[in-house]
């Protein structure tokens, strides 16, 4: 196997047995073996199981930013559509995995933050840009004057992303798509006050 | 060490433990040391150390259950006042642990959801009384007409504690309080539309 593609084997392997059992669950052997390749060549990419995580949280982002290019800089439909819609191809994403695994950055935020000061700097640069994309949509709705008054883009946006990694985790937690629903309707219908009518797939809810 | 003192022990050792580091990353035999008591005696309290994690699901619960109890049975204050009262107590701990550990039940959900579903099923049963303790407050403040129109108490309560779950998961990776600060303002200036003056002390925003 060519060495760039050895190494790209090791991390979409481990990114996805990570996403599913967690960073501390997960061992270096299994990585190995559902990568098939030697412990030595591993060593050739990594400097250590830290090191190929800190390269993991990148791996992530590089989906998380092209579902967010995708959704988020369509200039054709408005902004509050564009993140009503960010948040549906979420939505059924999840469903699609049965409610497992959720959110990979969320995941290792809440394992590694206390664990791990590179961790720590290096999924918080991340997830700061996560937050970046919904604070650029509410910024382009408060210039187009679709944004509540009272509501900073950058706080709202904050509260936003902190909420929907909230929701993951309890449709996690209670395996269904729920909590993922509430929260949407919430956000539309109660803070952001944009009726969600034309945005795109929205659930109802059956609470 | 009598028999009754030894599982306490035993109990308190691993929940300080594991609220660090995690239920994966916490080793038995880190417990067993920590709590000075050989291997033997653990295996006569838990039948393994799964056994032993949901026992200490109910050990979170209690401390969270007598918080809930003193800042949410209090009937000479508004329920407002309460939540208001209980989401400041939970801030002021958190201040108090330097923004570490975050909260166990959220850390389990995130963790075990999929790795164990006795795990599940238990975490489950606790945040569903977490959630109910809320949705309680919302209920009494919805009889007193406190509740802006078209907010449902169940999944308003749902939404509040996701949200603070996931607030509490990002103070916990920026090592600062204003997201619990962020998500507070939220709730109460935007979703329940209550003015907080008067319901004890409440953070400013630095952001």
């Amino acid at each position: 196997m060519a060495r760039d593609t050895s190494k790209k084997t090791i991390l979409r392997e481990g990114a996805r047995l990570i996403h599913a059992k967690g960073f501390n669950k997960t061992g270096l052997q299994e990585i190995l073996n559902a990568a098939q390749i030697p412990k030595g060549s591993f060593y050739f990419y990594f400097k250590s199981k830290d090191d190929f995580g800190l390269e993991l949280v990148d791996y992530y982002w590089k989906f998380i930013e092209a579902m967010g290019e995708k959704y988020l800089s369509d200039s054709r439909i408005s902004p509050m559509e564009r993140l009503s819609g960010f948040m549906d191809a979420y939505q059924v994403m999840f469903e699609n995995m049965e409610m497992r695994c959720g959110c990979p950055i969320g995941n290792l935020m809440q394992e590694m933050s206390d664990l791990s000061e590179p961790f720590r700097e290096k999924v918080g640069d991340i997830y700061a840009r996560m937050h970046g994309h919904i604070a650029q949509m509410l910024m382009e709705a408060k210039d187009l004057g679709e944004l509540p008054a009272g509501l900073d883009p950058e706080s709202t946006s904050q509260f936003i992303l902190n909420s929907w990694e909230g929701a993951i985790m309890h449709m996690k937690l209670v395996k269904n798509i729920e909590p993922l629903i509430i929260f949407k309707n919430m956000v539309f219908d109660h803070i952001l006050k944009i009726s969600q009518k034309g945005t795109g797939k929205r659930g109802t809810s059956n609470g």
